[in-house]
């Protein structure tokens, strides 16, 4: 509390993101779905390459240069893609862009009970009412209860966090079709790790109430870089410019663009990683179901997975840190079960193994 | 208009950045206040040593090795620094954190009716009431004009732009007393540049309601790099980040952490473009004078110059551009008989104080 502040700062409950541990620390890192991977070797390239003669000047107001490579990749174009300064900026400007400021309404953004943190967060932060629509018990999304159910829009993560489940593209589809009035936000942070997955991406030109969110952070293992994407109809791209305009005309800096912009060219190196990590997460569900854990089939680059009696949630997390392990425990109804594991590398994962095996072993002698 | 942005985003007028040239053109580009000289050698060497693979992990969210060297150079404590990507997102997070949401309320934020045209967006697309308090008629800031009048926070640039000219640090002593229920937000963007300037930050340790704003496009060079933060009381401090974790955790990326750190250690280079530009800015100042021109003395890397009659500022902005000497006219009462016309290095700045000599030559003839 401070008298500086205004009330909203003061009543405010900001997100908690995932612990990080000092520099030097030796610990294996399984909190805050990193990418255990480094990113393409071409950043290293264009960082030797760089001019920094053209740091004296403003870089492109729009990343030109990643809004072409995302049109290449993805089939879109250029005038679909708005760049941000990491996803978690994109999402904050679509809730301040296409949702109602209005407290006092009885339309609220739906969003999912249990998915990113962050979203009840930007509601208080830019007064906008929001409205948690529960999850099926199998922690999935039923699209039946977004369709049919008054609202001035709604934010959907696919595949979901920190559930790591997927809706297909056919469920998408259904709650766009219901919700032709309100913008559908599809915040697809993880969706490189989904097998066979087809994006919200692929239905913007069918779709004028379709925006879909993307970040560099976990697929290219660029959380350092802070880049993330929306792809959307044009005016709904128009719409976050003028977000952006009345508050940081220029989001990603130069350097950022020019590295993210050959970070997604690099398909061989994308490709690479995204394979590896999701063959090593199929390993760990499979090895921690014969442990004992339950856990859905993961889309994601992280299991969410309750360990099997009498070991708590809780404690594992405990003692996994005491060991120098660190996973995300989230102190939460219905979910302080379960812990959300991120998937690192093969000899990552082994080390992981090997500890919660201890503590299950640990556990029945107790 | 669009039925999918909200009520505030349909009727707010975004703030308009200087016109950027096509890549490639051949231009002097004297409209945006950027520095003329590359920035510090360090950050190449900073650049090429980068660890990329340190890239997959989040930032450190505070970007502490930055607030570090402001704390060295500027002899305050580290936790009386908060780092923001650029300084608009700074000022765009004090006037979330600092200024009351209420449009009808009698406590407005005062601002200059004359400076940042980003403050006035800031108050629309924060839903803050903004009262307008008129410069004196040349062109100064009084004090007193700050005292005794209602309010629920002040927004001063200091030295002000577009007008160039400075406040003493007693001026601002006597606003911060009158004050003191109210944060006063001081923007020293082109505080570098004044000379035998006092920094408002020196007052930081006596008054609980000073934030101090700044930003390395300008002073380092490195406007490419979007590199911003604030300096002030602790608590103010972590009203920001309050703010910034409601938004977006981690506004600074590796990279730019990295390079600003070095820039803003590099004390030798800082002084070496600073004093280069002060004097061209000097040289330009006198000539202009000379042609007839009407300027007050300027505080920044820029000067506010009133052509001589017969010819009109909108003319020679336009005759200017077709020249490929690019030049800022704001089309506003009050300000249209002005250019604003950003220092560049000597050899930009005779080319265009010759394309000059030839407009008032060819006025006189006409």
């Amino acid at each position: 509390m401070s008298i500086y502040w205004n009330k909203l700062i003061n009543s405010i409950e900001p997100y908690t993101a995932g612990e990080q541990p000092k520099e030097g620390t030796r610990i294996i890192k399984l909190n805050t779905n990193e990418n255990p991977y480094s990113p393409s070797p071409k950043c290293k390239e264009a960082l030797v390459d760089l001019d920094i003669s053209k740091l004296r000047l403003y870089p492109n107001t729009d990343s030109a240069i990643v809004c072409n490579a995302v049109a290449e990749v993805d089939k879109v174009s250029p005038e679909n893609v708005f760049v941000g300064n990491g996803s978690d900026e994109v999402l904050a400007l679509c809730w301040q862009t296409f949702f109602e400021k209005d407290m006092n309404t009885s339309k609220a953004v739906l969003i999912p009970s249990i998915s990113y943190s962050f979203y009840p967060v930007y509601a208080d932060f830019y007064s906008v009412r929001a409205q948690k629509v529960p999850l099926k018990e199998d922690f999935s999304i039923d699209p039946e209860d977004y369709c049919g159910k008054e609202n001035c829009g709604i934010s959907i993560a696919n595949p979901n966090a920190p559930t790591s489940i997927a809706m297909s593209i056919e469920d998408i589809r259904k709650i766009l079709e219901a919700n032709k009035d309100s913008v559908v936000l599809i915040d697809e942070a993880y969706a490189a790790f989904a097998e066979g997955y087809t994006s919200a991406a692929t239905l913007i030109n069918e779709y004028k109430n379709l925006i879909v969110v993307r970040t560099l952070s976990k697929s290219y293992g660029l959380a350092g870089l802070r880049l993330g994407y929306a792809i959307g109809d044009k005016e709904l791209i128009e719409g976050l410019k003028r977000a952006r305009d009345s508050f940081n005309s220029y989001p990603a800096d130069y350097i950022a663009q020019t590295l993210a912009a050959a970070a997604i060219r690099d398909r061989e190196n994308f490709e690479k990683n995204r394979k590896a990590l999701i063959s090593t997460r199929n390993r760990v569900t499979k090895e921690l179901r014969q442990m004992g854990f339950e856990l859905p089939d993961s889309a994601t680059n992280f299991v969410f997975a309750k360990p099997p009696m009498p070991l708590t949630a809780e404690t594992l997390y405990k003692n996994l840190k005491a060991k120098g392990i660190l996973v995300r425990y989230f102190n939460k109804p219905l979910i302080n079960d379960r812990l959300r594991i991120s998937i690192g590398t093969d000899e990552e994962m082994d080390e992981f193994l090997k500890a919660v095996r201890e503590e299950i072993k640990d556990g029945k002698n107790s």
